[in-house]
């Protein structure tokens, strides 16, 4: 195989990137500078080097210390830990303004089409959730998608913490469903009235 | 102007109907049989002779009595109201197996962008929960879009209705607002990852 | 089956309308004033009695005599006649301002899916070519839609009218095929790029 | 700037990637395997070292002459030569299956927008024309998008070619216009009808 196949390649391996848009990817690089092609493949190789996983929430950054800027943030507050699925719920839980507590990642969902034992970090769940309880936590918030893996994520990482939650009395709380900002009636599926309905207030 | 244009300019006053559909209508009509010409023709003609506007729900509907088929079914749970938006807010929520109360429709919702007073319906909404509230009512449901508009109808019908309410022990409540069904955190608006903690439980 | 059902549906045979939009209609119509209504049941109901069929391009029109205005226009050029598949693609060629003769409309194309036999009007056909071959005519152009089935109709027509056409010193053409506006090379299907290049110049 | 936002920030160069894409990207290589990492920089920054520009048609490609396969192939016919706008015009042009002499690529169409001059690769073409020439070179074809900056970029190439075309007998045409693959009249613009009658036959 030739270079620019080569590259073409590697690029339809990319989430949601197409043999297509690869080849123009591979064409944009051919028509770019050296610099660019130099500090691209740079930030590449080097991104495992500079980048590690935060060992309390998982989560992937670069700060000069091992845990991350969150996890080290001690104006936050220890009484409430958010579970998500992936590093970028964590962005946009955080634009919203609404939440001050501490996350965990678990990194993917539970998948309900392949029987692959899917790695949803649990004994690093075990170790993060110990040493906030010790600072005082008492609420879990399980913030996964709203979907069949979501849900069936969620039912798992109840009944793997739930012993722990009961005996050191920690509340696992789920984010409310109901009508998303936009919806409306008419167009809403009968499970998001069902749950609006049952979460009227 | 000729019979076909005049046609067509009626169809362009149809919901989400531009000229080009119009004129595909009028051609359709024209290739069609007289027989379905005849029975259209009628159906409109006749439609106000035929349905009529239930005076306690306000939902339009052609059943033999004044009162509609839902206004008149004495199985429903009499302490529940439900106030929608539109005649088809009532069949997304019947379909959805989770409400048996009574319904009201309000027509409309308060519009932002013109100054032109909206009729909501409002002497009949305070005749409608008058009457319900001799029957038992305990609980008025306010169940409209989640977008500005219906917010801001949410806030008028509340503030007319509420003077009522606190004197009859009826409370108003709304549908619950958070991820609705396949919401991801991720592409989540802040608004409805504010609500979704707000609601979570 | 009630009146606003009943209305719905006749609806949903309406090209490109559902369920859902049918009953938009409805509603749309309810609330309507009812001089709207009345005047879309007469402008349907009079459809027939005020549109013709012009005997010569079998176009629907409602001018005052039999033939349609075009068909009636002496000052257009009697030595072309262009074969059409609907009413509207006559409307899209005098938009573009580049034909001037007469016109004849099939009224469809030949399914390529059923066996149905289909009515292109051929005798009707037949009787327009003849009056027009003896005003002059020297051209039939077959503007069809360039998919199989226009093809298959464009075959179909050809094999109808060679024999006049040869008799008659009549050339039978075909719309060009090539890139349109708007195409690149890059996302062009094989077929465009081939006509294109057959048909540079 | 840190190292995820970093490489982010070079993957919103790519063509049609944003912010939230390119975050996404980040995410996924710091998920995959050391190997996948290795292997793209590795990719990327030898792209240039084993890619090179065929000096002839200007398409980039990484055989091991300095010439292209396509240039170098003697089974081609020396009497064409197609004059395209980027290198995956050739492979679109190629599976058409419908031309066999040679390729030249400009690289770029003229932007109508911007006054920057764009380079058009005009000596490197001339070399290529006269070397063609040399060849039996009779008929050179602008392939190139039929958009405003197509027509543009066409007219400037014909007039730079057009003295030397003159002098060795050689055509300049250009790919036909018209309905493409697909089109029907009722939705074709008045340009593509235009040129689809200008090029009936």
């Amino acid at each position: 195989m030739d270079a620019i196949d080569k590259l073409s390649t590697l690029f339809t391996r990319f989430p949601g990137i197409g043999p297509r848009q690869a080849h123009r990817f591979v064409h944009f690089l051919l028509r770019s500078s050296p610099t660019l092609r130099r500090e691209l493949a740079g930030a590449i190789a080097e991104l495992a080097a500079n980048v590690k996983q935060c060992p309390t929430c998982q989560k992937f950054h670069d700060g000069g210390k091992a845990e991350c800027a969150l996890c080290t943030n001690t104006h936050r507050d220890p009484s409430l830990l958010m579970i998500v699925a992936n590093d970028s719920d964590i962005a946009a839980v955080e634009s919203s303004g609404t939440f001050s507590g501490y996350y965990f990642v678990l990194g993917t969902t539970l998948s309900l089409s392949s029987d692959k034992q899917q790695d949803l970090r649990e004994s690093r769940l075990n170790q993060t959730v110990t040493k906030h309880a010790a600072g005082g936590l008492t609420e879990i918030i399980l913030a996964l998608p709203a979907n069949p893996e979501g849900d069936a994520t969620a039912d798992h990482i109840r009944s793997v913490l739930t012993p722990f939650a009961d005996k050191n009395n920690i509340t696992i709380t789920m984010l409310g469903r109901g009508l998303s900002t936009g919806s409306e009636l008419e167009y809403a599926d009968p499970d998001t009235i069902k749950n609006a309905y049952k979460n009227r207030g």
